[in-house]
């Protein structure tokens, strides 16, 4: 079938790409005409603006917009009005699911429907597809299915799940109607809080790896931090990148974002140039807060977030007033900078 | 070639049954002789003690326990007495690596080695393989390299590491040596310590879907909970197991530990009958004793085995305080536990 | 000077009397008419309906609000109705900042003041004086500022803070000015959610000494549970109401909230009777999320809110997917709910 | 009575003089021969070694220990050979408790009591009074009573817990018996591991109130970090000392350790000069095992430990881990230092 991608950074080029090799027709949009000229040159067919965008589709038509979270509400404005009732607008980007609900709002009178892509995958989607969790009404999801069938990873390799039978359902063949719109994107986002939660436990135990060696370092302790217990049972060197690589098998942690973590100790085994700043986008905040708001516990979900926040050094000024309060009660004076890191048995690199 | 096996449930039955598909020659015990008649009757050499067993092996002897690891000082200590100096004790089991430590040191004087095998695959090693984290001496984890090989997944279907080339190493098999003895059973320690992580991750992130329909249920709120903001943001009725199983196909996440939740999900979609208390074996607590004592952040790993307590009840008397203190500050009565348990929007099934 | 009270619960009613005592004139009013006939015979002004207060009072008026947090939007809209230009409305409840910001605008264009101030004080106020945290216009702090004075704890006998000299200053008085409209409800928030962090700090170091005794009730462990090591260190039957009221005196954590505590323990040692189902009242909800927005890690504030939405069984369905897991890769059964509660030595209530 | 100290540092030297105030007889040691001049010419009897202290005191004897918990044992052992069976050991630094244990069961055999007092009140305690938690054998507590009173705060001016009546007991009086050998150190531990999460939710809450800005300086925000979502709720500028002062009044938080925040900020408003590594002396640590041990959950006191380990660099590595795996399924680079440290509204001053 017909569709119109609007924003043609690596993702959504990709899924452009993804979606021709298995026949459908793309009509592509970007502010970047050289992205536009590339894909045209790949098969699609080019367009200098959106209202060209409009006119080159049949209707009813159908516009995936693949653009930064901070720009889909102003692009999908200008596209309702040049849009007719009865088009389909997909958010595949990172959006707020809460933006979601409002924007299918604002845009329900004019009888367009808004339909929320939640797209995870990576730079590796064009081969292995993307997983896609889709909130919308039902006759729009109708509507997509064949697109949704081609981006997805499909019947893929993976073992089937015991207990399921017969033809695949959605979800087997990687795609899912969540429920109405906002349901795909907030899929997604406890899909990403769930990511910080998994990233985050495996950086804590390779850490606890890499000062396995910590009884070996032992003399260079400090006296204001406290000394190692038992250095004896800290004498181990270990191969950080070898362990990473042994664990994808057969290991119970076994899982995608090992095999990417073993990947990167392979190509940069002291991970040496990595300031170790870690950013977040979004998803991860709207998660927690989504738990605030409903009341449930997420202290692993919520720590990863703020790991992330410290590594920013935004624990800043708590940290300064921890010290304050330490040297007004025991007269304790910080330690300078160089001896407070060795005391782990290690010198940071900065 | 020949190993014996010390302990026959359902691990060391598989992995003798993993070596003697590959051709090994295995000798057997264990106090429940029927577990040995049955390994008998596959084609082990079945033995009544651990005399028999002893002369049984040819020297130098290779005795692998796999026997819970509250008992494995005993039996390492009787082992002592029938081996001779060059035999090679394995503890395939979970035990804490400090007593590895110790236990390496304290046959050392009888020439006998220790070897540290920690071991991971679960009910599903037989086919699939165990993972393997070994620590002890080189001479002796040369000489049970070819049963290390065997009994881990070998070359299997995975893809191999961008940047690795020619020969598979050790790791890409399947099984390491980690360092001297103890570091194989502090590398499965951590390993497990990762593993809560991931688990909570995943059973929080699950948990905010399942109150992701808050919205639906406020009119059941009480007064003394805060009550939802925005409820029309908390509308969803998602499909957990659905989703679980989706996520399997191309998303960030994709795991072992999450096939095994769509396995579950799908086996019992709402889990009934599970009452959520949550056991722990032991690793979780060394791995953040571990990083308390090396200085490691690990606050999610450390919130993953705090949740498993307090699913057993054991923050009842920190809540009994805190219930108590707001009394006092401010005559706050409890609530009855059903309001309170209405107030997220879902009666508990206790 | 004048001042009408809207919302003669126990704070608001404290607060009227406490500013009698001092020689302020009193307008008091509450859905609850015997409420009112109670302040009246105290020497208040009672009235029966929004108008009439409006109608007692001299220009410009000041009105202060008592009220439940969920109806402060509502009565504010009635008394924009009956007031006029340069009165101000004040909201001493737990309001959301965010409202003040809001309603704050709203009123602006009509001419009337809103002052927003966080009140901290419990039950004790009436004596001991409310912490005042207040966001607003200068000009209309300006003319509230008696009456804060009153209703503040004044000097009292805390000592100085070293440094301070001179007259003492407003937040020595216990009286600020944080802002404009929105801050003093914003620092309200923050202050509850370092109470929750004090509260759940002091309930989970209480929860560790009544658990000292582990060791003596080893024997009752089960298989199922990580056994206690060195069951010889935690041979410690700790009297913790003794132990609360030790802590008062001379200690680095004496605090209010530690008064309390101890106070709790005398009245009822064994806190019989206490289901240990947590509240929350929102603030603390509100500060994580601040948290959140800013970009600020806030990992105790945020595990001591989410141990309350544990206490109140919000954990069940993440409990039950660590358990189905468990199941899934290892076939590990859960225990009967007795079974696993005397793992930690002790037999919970329920 | 009388009393030998040995370790004349700040708190032991200042204990001696809080004794011979009261009408003790001192006997003093220490390495440093100035420091047992100094009190020499205070009035106590100052000795020049172990034996020399162990002649000077009448039978049976006690001697106090105030050193550094590295330094100990090897006084204890040096002390049990110039003591004599009644002799009493009292260990007032910040040992283990298991050290205790040990300890007291090492002495046994020689007749020689062993008495741990976890000692709090740091550098105040000269005028203030010590909170004093003791362990020991019933006979030797019964014994040192009358110095135990001395040291301790006395009866002072804190309004008295609601309940009690009469006599004052010894928790009122500031000491209390907790157990045999260990409990002391033990009371004194749990309580340290509570400093430090009250001490977290103090420094976190006002990390919040220091960010409460980030509106304001939004425009710097860079593209790799989420931005603030609704800026216009973010733009108040706190008077941080201002805040911690008035919260001393009247406040649910007031505690000494927000009485030294706000003096430290009296001091020094924006604690310049301070770098923010924070150290940590043990006690936290053993808190944090002894809850792992016992299967109590602790995440507030975990997280405020591991704060520390993070704000002196320990997560370094694992935050490598993490900008590696973003790099590898996202392509995501970090920015450089000072673009994400602009990202929450402030540049940080490292």
């Amino acid at each position: 079938m017909q569709l119109a991608m609007v924003g043609l950074g690596r993702m959504g080029a990709n899924i452009v790409r993804r979606l021709m090799r298995d026949g459908h027709d793309c009509v592509v949009y970007d502010v970047n005409q050289d992205a536009v000229a590339t894909l045209a040159a790949e098969g699609a067919t080019g367009t200098a603006t959106l209202a060209d965008l409009a006119r080159e589709l049949q209707t009813p038509r159908v516009v995936w917009l693949m653009i930064p979270a901070g720009l889909t509400g102003g692009v999908v404005d200008q596209l309702a009005d040049v849009l007719e009732p009865g088009d389909i607008i997909i958010d595949g980007g990172n959006s707020n699911y809460r933006d979601d609900v409002r924007r299918a709002a604002a845009l329900k009178p004019k009888g367009i429907h808004y339909v929320d892509v939640g797209t995870s995958g990576g730079v590796f989607g064009l081969d292995r597809g993307y997983c896609l969790m889709v909130g919308g009404p039902d006759e729009a999801f109708a509507r997509i299915e064949p697109i949704l069938a081609t981006i997805a990873p499909g019947r893929g390799e993976i073992e089937r799940t015991p207990g399921r039978e017969g033809d695949f359902s959605p979800e087997e063949l990687g795609y899912l109607h969540c429920g109405p719109s906002g349901a795909g994107h907030f899929v997604k986002m406890v899909h990403n809080g769930i990511e910080y939660g998994i990233m985050a436990a495996l950086a804590e135990g390779l850490n606890i790896l890499e000062h396995a060696d910590a009884g070996i370092h032992q003399a260079e302790h400090s006296a204001e931090v406290a000394p190692l217990e038992e250095p004896e049972f800290y004498q181990f060197t270990i191969d950080t990148p070898k362990v990473a690589e042994l664990w994808r098998r057969g290991s119970v942690i076994s899982s995608w974002l090992l095999d990417l973590t073993a990947a990167a100790l392979q190509e940069n085994p002291t991970l040496e140039g990595l300031a170790g700043r870690v950013s977040d986008s979004g998803e991860g905040r709207w998660t927690v807060k989504a738990a605030v708001d409903t009341g449930v516990p997420a202290p692993v979900l919520a720590a990863s977030l703020f790991e992330r926040f410290a590594s920013r050094g935004e624990d800043h000024f708590a940290n300064q007033v921890l010290s304050a309060m330490r040297l007004q009660f025991g007269g304790h004076q910080e330690l300078p900078a160089g001896d407070v890191l060795e005391a782990g048995g290690r010198k940071a690199d900065t």
